[in-house]
């Protein structure tokens, strides 16, 4: 069998379950967007990985170096501040064409460093190599969390309302309007979700604050969209999940730009990915107090967008007529193998 | 400028320049094979990156997937040996293209998982993406070392003798016999250095002992080259080498090899690298003492090779008939952007 006929969350169950079981000192391995280490009784390390593929996830006609260097950061950035923790140390390994300019180097490396600055960690390594064609780039990127703020994918219950903060679909709407520049759209908003796609800005602040509030059962970063990242928790905490499409958090702007290229702006919030929000579970108790905090502490709004409910109900989408859309067990959201959205 | 005209060492050079200065946790930051990173008071982490593309450091057809995940695992694992330290967690990145066969992944892993099982590592997590056409993949190894442990490239006084565990020049005599099948040698001499070449057996528990004993000044592998290798020693410690060609360890396979394809055997033992040997220096009062810990607890014999001279002396290699060749300050072993050897 071909690995893109198993799909990528596929041969990554296939990795897992052929390795042998972990120590505990491993607090989660593989499965996860972050591996959580135990390296002393009061914190925990994290680590997580991401590539970039030239072709795959950027073109250099599209995206400048300095702002890839940005880009890869948050990315990683993201999936730290998903655990509620706090950026340490960077690896980052490059595989070359010789015939690129060092000035490329240069500008990938400042925005690498300019976006992993802010998140407070320093670039400490890495490995350079040649490769005859296309670039890739993957960045390590170490955190650390003390034991009581981490925060998983499996806390999610029963009951449980579903936040997400900020704005869901800008970063589709950025890729739309970076492939179709002719679109006849506002400045302000071709500006704006341009940028949301380019250099998206992790919610670091707003994850080492839902990490520490005490209040939230489960957190991941939205970056293989709402349904899909909504799917992890689910698989996760082993519970269903209903998404209510009439509270999306969508901008203006993506509303525009959908309406100027003929898509439905609700399938961009709910599969568009790479919006690097964060997206929590938390009982309908205490939501309104954590909307309180994020607001008064980060400036960040976070928004109700469903329900988790029980396992055996699946993961549904109600629409704003009243329809209910049930997504099979199949339905993981961005596939990296199979390369095609749903 | 192009990144191959500046070659690895220099862009290296160039990013470490443009970067800010580290903060004090940083024991050792980008330019070593190795990153130290203080995690306590009685605790350094270690964190190391090794990329490998096929067609530039693999090939398809000459080398199992079992293999090359050993032989990956065991580069990452000697790197972390040259420190003194203990692998501890392995996250590997790869990017694959879509139409391998999940049992390629299967046997990668499989290799991985093994080299780094017998080191005491497990892999924790890591990335799957697409890539269109050569994979790559890139394994970053986690590591632990006590700080009285820890040995650099740093810290070789002028007097010491160099000393060099093992073989040198069976990974070349490998690449060779893999290159010309047709060569007309023994299939023993041809099974050893395949195997030394295909999946190198990294120096742990050596670099272990060297770490502990107290007597080392410093360490570091073989990766790049005798020549190569040895010059990060100086550069760092700020001493010059000379190297006795008389006394290089060569096993004779390697010189059945170096014969029958009319090559020069002391070549291959310069600057072959890939021998993932541990190289170090020590006084000359110790070095004895040294080869007999080693012996004794690990099995494995080192020789002395040459000795650190003044900085101002450079590096030296003086062949069996007296003869002394001085290499200039640009000689730097193994190039990635260049893709030459000397």
């Amino acid at each position: 069998m071909q690995i893109s006929q198993l799909g990528e969350f596929g041969l990554i169950q296939r990795i897992k379950t052929a390795l042998p079981q972990p120590p505990p000192e491993v607090i989660v391995g593989i499965g996860d967007d972050v591996a959580v280490l135990k390296i002393s009784d009061s914190e925990y390390l994290l680590a997580t990985c991401d590539v970039q593929v030239e072709k795959v996830h950027f073109s250099r006609t599209a995206i400048s170096p300095y702002q890839l260097g940005r880009r890869i950061a948050a990315i990683n950035v993201s999936d730290i501040a998903a655990m509620g923790g706090s950026p340490w140390w960077a690896l980052a390994s490059l595989a070359l064409p010789p015939e690129l300019e060092t000035e490329f180097v240069d500008a990938l490396y400042e925005g690498m460093q300019e976006q992993l600055g802010i998140a407070g960690a320093v670039i400490v390594g890495g490995n350079l190599s040649r490769i005859d064609k296309d670039m890739v780039i993957d960045l390590c990127l170490l955190g650390k969390v003390a034991p009581e703020n981490l925060l998983l994918r499996s806390g999610a219950r029963r009951g449980d309302l579903i936040l997400v903060t900020g704005w869901l679909g800008d970063s589709r709407a950025g890729l739309e309007v970076i492939r179709r520049p002719e679109l006849s759209i506002s400045h302000k908003g071709r500006r704006q979700v341009e940028q949301r796609h380019l250099t998206p800005q992790p919610r670091l602040r707003e994850g080492q604050e839902l990490g520490s509030c005490g209040l939230v059962h489960a957190l991941v970063d939205v970056s293989d969209g709402l349904l899909g990242d909504i799917r992890h928790i689910c698989r996760a905490s082993r519970v269903g999940a209903e998404i209510w499409v009439g509270n999306l958090p969508i901008s203006s702007a993506a509303k525009e730009i959908a309406h100027a290229s003929g898509h439905n702006v609700s399938d961009w919030a709910l599969v568009g990915g790479e919006d690097y929000e964060l997206l929590f579970t938390a009982s309908p108790e205490s939501s309104a107090q954590i909307q309180g905090i994020l607001g008064e502490r980060t400036g960040t709004w976070c928004h109700v967008v469903g329900r988790i409910v029980d396992e055996a109900e699946g993961l549904q989408v109600c629409l704003e007529n009243g329809t209910k859309i049930v997504f099979s067990e199949g339905f993981a959201g961005w596939d990296h193998f199979a390369g095609e959205k749903l």
